[in-house]
């Protein structure tokens, strides 16, 4: 079936993922990919089945956002278009998933136009992943195959972007009629350019009197954190984060000014950005979130904006200036800005001990006060959203990019299966997984699959009843849901600890407890007054509130 | 905000939905749609939350399947992007689904071009769903909105098939500036096809010596079982199903002769159906299931061949002519075919009691067997993919279309949400739910949403630590899933029974006890041996198997 020499279509997959540092490989089987799964079942790369596609998409992602590639593998309809919401929230935040795809055999098309699972062309899969993917092809050309891998794969590292390859189940095994070299090209600058738009920010930088950097997600994506370190200990610029970028910088690095969100942020932090005379935004796309839903608030005039997909200093654009030299050049450029001091942001205080009465409920505020106690060098935090993603917009985060959410495309159900996913990807950091219970309802069953492999993250689940944030915006029945004794699912996987908690003294118990069995998840029932929030959140609900309502809505165009 | 003489768009929306039947619309809240939540709480339709969108999505095929229309509803992008996968199902087996979707209101898409939950453009999820449905519109024009909803629920109730709204909240409550006359349109024949078409059939009928009809869903469909019926008692021509039409006639029928899939259904029904000199086929579109995954064997020469698509005799096709239409001529027509006597099926015989050894371990037959004696005039069969279907082939179904299945898409995880939806839409019957333990552990957990309505149907869970199918087309661990203590998700969801089986007296025991308790869902939890399989899948499994190397299906093509 192979050859040692030349590697068949899947074997050379298989390959080039390895080449990328996919070491696993998330998924449920099914008739049109089995020949894909034998392979990779007896190849290095380790299979995850996880209960649901869609869980083994969100664990693929939250596996590429720490390991800086990750992988899913579905059947054909079935299974590919289950994972359209997590492959879309890759898409939307930057996170280079491949989605590898069976399919019918080319051959059994042309006999029977109704093969099972097929739902109008047999092309329908792939026009809907044109549209959630840089890349999106059909591997129906054995010849052409490696090239269109190639192609595909370096879309994704290029674009920090999933990418989507489909396997037709009699193409797999083929092997081409010709040796193939892998080619990989990447994004190069005009080097002229790099030189004009570093001298013009060097400029602005050091003539300014309140320089302010704002790093976002993308210093992760395109592994620029070294960089960014340099320019923060060469320059002591005050550094802040997107809600997106949280952790990109340690927020125990003296630089680190705290986490910028219009409206749901620290005001001090908003002051320190806004009222920058020149900001420095590197790799971050700012989104409604960022702006606290009100209209965005930053100067362009004041502004140098280095992102994945444009370089801009005030009203003028820089082409061909990636990212990656922008930042490399700027980190050696000479640049002498005032010293402002380094920024002491108001949240920099060291973490407490839970001091009050051990019978007073539990709060979103006093829970995440505890939390931030909880946090350890070890810890990676992993935050749905809501007051998921809210309360913990402030916990300090000890190392780099150890704080995952899906803070722009807010799906809920992101959690716990991406907690699986950056768990197998970095084994050494246990994870915090904080999630509320609408979205527990939806992807929480996969610790079934965090059980089965072994896994030990903590997850404390904020049980108000139903969907909060919702609550705020429009009061209905259609908020409140069915209320589960979530403690009890070890029961029903058959591991695992579960507890349910009330009072800060049963949470302080409980996370004891938790912190000292590392042999399987833990996980913490809280409960919480259904109209219970963190700040953030109502902060956050009245700002979109008056959105909601269409009137409203009209009114503000 | 509403206009007593002029209804708003969602107003409108909500009326057309209750003209066509709609009475409970399914899904999960988000900011984007809550605007149109809030109408539909205060309309008289009922609003089903469920604990994932896919689930209401299959909740909503159910409920159409059985009422003759459905409707989903939930937020744009991380909420629609989550049933592409059902919604394709509901395309590929003509079930009629209105998906509507919240959107961005347009005069916010100006000010921000990166809103939360976007993807690529605004356009994305309407793209998607171009290809997922036969109509796919956003409303962003109030004084077109009220005529594309009429065309899109138009091309529903046309084709069977799912149609996509998209509201952008803005414009939900926006009133059109002229009044609206609804108007519907209906495909029509051209009556003279018409007579030629059916006199031709006439003849070929009353020429034939072994005639036989073949009858699909579409019958159930475009409801003409009547037509259908008063067709078999004129002609007392015995009357065959596929898998997917299951129930269309009652199996209880005397002209019913038995399940059509040729080397998976009885031996007598394939020699039947394949050498009849004279198979009418009406309503039905024959995929790869119903030819046993092999080379379709009907001799066109001998078929007459109606349905949604197109009416076909031998090899000349007639245009212009409906099912409907078809069937109808077809039933007033003067049949006199030579009377074969009416077909007796070798499983008419009545079904029995367990009188084996009660100490005897469940096998799939022998469950099947038992299930068949708990069947009643009210019982409605939800079958989800697998054993669960294929097991469920030969029950004798009591009444008409109380048989629901994927039997062409084969989705995993349709059964427990989609009998949700079916049992609100036929309150009276009391669904019987066959699935898989992989299935389950994919939305079996809707079961909160089923004991939250206050529903009791009995599910038998197929408990085969895996994915059953599978194993017989390739051996891998892959295959294998983490087992569950099903029996106690009523402890975690706080209601339902659960029943733990191994045996055939805890079988019989098990049932009895859920068949007396019609107060919340009962749960059996049946332990099968990993490799017992039904015969029917045996039979499958050897057909599909050597399909699955794509050496094999390179050598069939």
């Amino acid at each position: 079936m192979s050859n040692p020499s030349r590697p068949n279509v899947g074997q050379y997959l298989i390959r080039r993922l390895q080449d990328l540092g996919v070491r696993h490989v998330f998924g449920v089987p099914g008739d049109y990919v089995l020949g894909f799964y034998d392979m990779l079942e007896s190849s290095p790369i380790e299979v995850i089945g996880t209960t649901h596609e869609d869980a083994a998409a969100f664990a693929a992602d939250g596996y590429a956002r720490v390991n800086g590639m990750g992988a899913v593998c579905i059947t054909y309809c079935v299974g590919g278009l289950n994972i359209c919401n997590p492959i879309a929230g890759a898409f939307a935040e930057k996170s280079p998933v491949v989605v590898i795809s069976g399919a019918p055999g080319v051959g059994e098309r042309f006999r029977n136009p109704l093969l099972h699972h097929k739902v109008r062309e047999f092309t329908t899969q792939r026009e809907v992943f044109e549209r959630l993917t840089v890349a999106a092809v059909e591997l129906t050309d054995v010849n052409l195959a490696f090239g269109q891998i190639d192609q595909a794969l370096d879309a994704a590292v290029r674009n920090n972007r999933p990418v989507y390859l489909e396997l037709p189940r009699d193409c797999v095994t083929g092997v081409p009629s010709f040796e193939h070299r892998t080619t990989t090209t990447a994004p190069a600058s005009d080097p002229q350019a790099v030189t004009e738009a570093i001298e013009e920010a060097a400029r602005r930088i050091n003539a300014s009197r309140r320089a302010v950097m704002l790093a976002g997600v993308e210093i992760h994506r395109s592994r620029l954190q070294p960089l960014l370190l340099k320019l923060a200990s060469s320059t002591k610029i005050p550094i802040a984060t997107t809600l997106l970028g949280k952790s990109v910088i340690s927020e125990m690095h003296p630089s680190f000014a705290g986490v910028y969100a219009a409206g749901l942020g620290k005001d001090a932090v908003c002051e320190l950005v806004e009222q920058s005379d020149c900001l420095v935004i590197l790799g971050a796309f700012l989104t409604d979130i960022d702006w606290g839903f009100a209209t965005p608030s930053l100067d362009p005039t004041r502004c140098i904006y280095a992102s994945g997909e444009q370089v801009r200093i005030g009203y003028h654009f820089f082409h061909d200036v990636t990212l990656e030299d922008f930042v490399a050049g700027l980190s050696e450029a000479r640049l002498s800005p005032p010293s402002t001091g380094v920024h002491q942001p108001p949240f920099r205080e060291g973490p407490v001990e839970w001091q009050g009465d051990r019978l007073q409920p539990v709060t979103t505020d006093r829970l995440f006060e505890r939390l931030q106690h909880c946090l350890t060098d070890d810890t990676m935090v992993v935050a749905d959203i809501g007051d998921a993603l809210f309360g913990s917009m402030d916990l300090c985060i000890h190392r780099q990019t150890e704080f995952l959410s899906p803070a722009y495309y807010t799906s809920m159900g992101f959690a716990v299966p991406a907690a699986l996913g950056a768990n197998l990807a970095r084994p050494d950091l246990r994870p915090l997984v904080i999630v509320g219970d609408g979205a527990f309802q939806m992807t929480g069953m996969e610790l079934s699959t965090i059980l089965r492999c072994g896994l030990a993250p903590v997850v404390i689940l904020l049980n108000n009843e139903g969907y909060g944030t919702e609550r705020l915006l429009q009061e209905g029945r259609f908020n409140d849901i069915q209320t589960w004794q979530y403690h009890r699912i070890p029961e029903l996987l058959g591991g695992g600890r579960g507890f349910e908690v009330r009072t800060m003294g049963e949470l302080d118990g409980a996370l004891r407890e938790a912190a000292a069995s590392r042999d399987a998840f833990s996980l913490l029932n809280v409960h919480l007054d259904p109209n219970d929030h963190s700040a953030a959140l109502e902060r956050l609900g009245r700002r979109l509130g008056n959105r909601v309502h269409s009137n409203d809505a009209k009114r503000e165009t």
